[in-house]
């Protein structure tokens, strides 16, 4: 399809399509002249995993293009690749600590396998920090139930990917990432405000 | 104890309990003379409430206000308090929109009561036309596998709360709220990592 098609079929606005072909967000299309180029639903696809990243998640430009480059070329071990790729989502500002004490302790009793110098051990890390610092530490019996529900969760979760293409696999993670983070928390919150007018309805 | 003994036992410096006395985060001390007054555990407590605010979770000063206003005058409605306190936490860019359609689909789907006026709603709302707006619309089937799944975490926690004080309560919500979201989070993306790890050396 043309380009003028490309901004009708994903809805992206032609002047927002040249901007993500300028940044190398999107993959240019297969030239058909000097000044044609023909797309197609490869590039509608890539037009929504940018519109999610940028409209819905907030993600800055080079973030996204981080997790493009990514999904281009994966390389050949698609957990490193989902690594790469899942860093480049926020939280950013975590500090990464020399040893993560806290979060190897968990880890280890939760027994899963994981990447040491990876975002979410520093993630983890300054949760529990943040509890210990609050006085309200996490015992272990309570770590030991959260592992295992939030774990059902991302089974459910992973349950519904396909890893035949890598770029299959990345997109989903990502997208799993940004927009079912949101959902869960909003889930969370609004079933403590069912749970909490049972009790008070109850008290 | 004296507002020495106070920095002493909370960790917190001396200029920033006074900061926080001027900012009307921590209430005063009970005046002993002209120039001193003295301070007990309810001190130590507020500190470590609101240091959790604005150092772990990073709230402004402003809305901590909020939320120590509602602690030290919940009104009659336990409920009402909760909403209040919890809607100063963020995220706050979340738009309102007049009807959240698919919010309130997936409450009636899941059966659950709600504050229809609530941030959560909105949340909801917007993780729900995110996924939408991405091509992946949330599936009946995987809401109500969701909704159950986060319900359970949400029990867990509900039922280590206390009532017997409003301030208990609130202060247990609030920052079961800003602490253990951040740690749901990052023991999911670790899931995800221990169960990538499963399949790819499996496959």
């Amino acid at each position: 399809m043309r380009i003028s098609e490309l901004a009708e079929q994903s809805g992206v606005p032609l002047p927002t399509i040249k901007y993500y072909l300028r940044e190398g967000l999107l993959m240019p299309g297969t030239a058909t002249s000097a000044t044609r180029a023909t797309y197609d639903d490869d590039h509608v696809r890539r037009l929504a995993l940018i519109r999610a990243l940028i409209d819905v998640a907030g993600l800055p430009v080079a973030k996204v293009r981080t997790i493009v480059a990514v999904l281009e070329d994966p390389g050949p071990s698609l957990f490193e690749a989902l690594g790469k790729a899942i860093e480049a989502l926020p939280p950013y500002d975590v500090e990464r600590r020399a040893e993560h004490r806290r979060a190897r302790h968990a880890l280890d009793l939760l027994g899963q396998n994981y990447e040491p110098g990876s975002a979410a051990v520093a993630h983890l890390e300054s949760a529990l920090a943040g509890l210990e610092s609050a006085g309200r530490p996490l015992r272990d019996d309570r770590l030991l139930e959260y592992g295992r529900q939030v774990r059902a969760i991302a089974e459910g979760e992973i349950a519904t990917m396909t890893v035949d293409r890598a770029e299959d696999a990345l997109e989903h993670a990502v997208l799993g990432t940004v927009l079912h983070e949101p959902l869960i928390l909003a889930l969370r919150r609004l079933a403590h405000q069912d749970l909490y007018l049972a009790r008070s309805s109850a008290g």
